[in-house]
């Protein structure tokens, strides 16, 4: 049945990478809200929905990630403004590339910035239909130190949002990793 | 496209009764929900979802409904009972009649108690794959007086909930009521 873009359902999934693999592996639980919108809420009506994926990149403030690296000159920061840049692309290479083999219209972009700030301001500027966030479960101990994303954008989103925790069986041993 | 029932996704609406107009009548932000799930979840793929609609009656501690009664018998307590009963069932049939017209296979029931905690119960005991909730979208000053059982339910419901704010123009003079 052919779907009019009128009475497309647009639905925001944020994406982020993994903790514990890094870049530019996706995390357990963005996967999960990933694979859990396609089978539970899209499945055949690959005609009927539009998914958007945001990816929100942490200023590397403090630049522990490059110690490594040597800087002398303005070019080698842009070289690894570039590098970030590429690394979230390749990132959401991922969805984009599922959505293709499996029929789905999709949009992916990155910004930069505080994730449950910037997920709220584009939620505000695209205004889709519903977003969907994969959060890790933690307890209430665990969030005190790591805050959730999640719980913010339910509480400030200006469109529905569902969460998906993640599989008992996905959870890695230090819940705080994904 | 045939879905086997493996594949139907099951999605609980949680409905309850309007405080302006009262029985039969289903409130503001249960209609709401129902039909952001059809518009914008099941659309065409009629075959593909189950909807489950759970209507939580609250017990008429202090009778203050029926103050106009006069109880002489056990009887008339019975009969108090069926007609509470036969209330709710009106008010699911006007979700199971919607639901039978564009043909999305559908369930209903009744259970007595504290909504939230019905609900979540249910949802244990059911396992739907996603759990729909009108909310009345108060600010925090009201939901302090009247508390909300869609953020209970965000935190403690055994599956992913979404929570449908009611659109502006549908928000009444007082948004306690519904």
């Amino acid at each position: 049945m052919a779907t009019s873009e009128a009475s497309v359902t647009r639905i925001m999934v944020a994406v982020n990478e993994s903790t514990i693999k890094g870049y530019p592996h996706a995390s357990i639980s963005s996967k999960g809200a990933f694979e859990w919108t396609l089978q539970k809420i899209v499945m055949s009506n690959t005609s009927g929905f539009k998914l958007l994926f945001l990816h929100v990149q942490v200023p590397d403030e403090d630049g522990f990630d490059d110690m490594d690296s040597i800087y002398a000159s303005p070019e080698d920061f842009k070289s690894l403004k570039s590098r970030d840049r590429a690394r979230g692309v390749r990132l959401l290479e991922f969805f984009v590339t599922r959505c293709h083999e499996i029929g789905v219209a999709c949009e992916a972009w990155i910004k930069k910035g505080d994730p449950k700030e910037v997920i709220c301001h584009e939620v505000k500027r695209i205004q889709p239909d519903l977003l969907v966030l994969g959060s890790r479960g933690l307890g209430p101990f665990q969030r005190v130190f790591v805050g959730t994303v999640s719980e913010f954008c339910v509480k400030h989103a200006e469109c529905p949002v569902v969460t998906i925790k993640r599989r008992l069986d996905e959870t890695p041993q230090d819940p705080v990793d994904d």
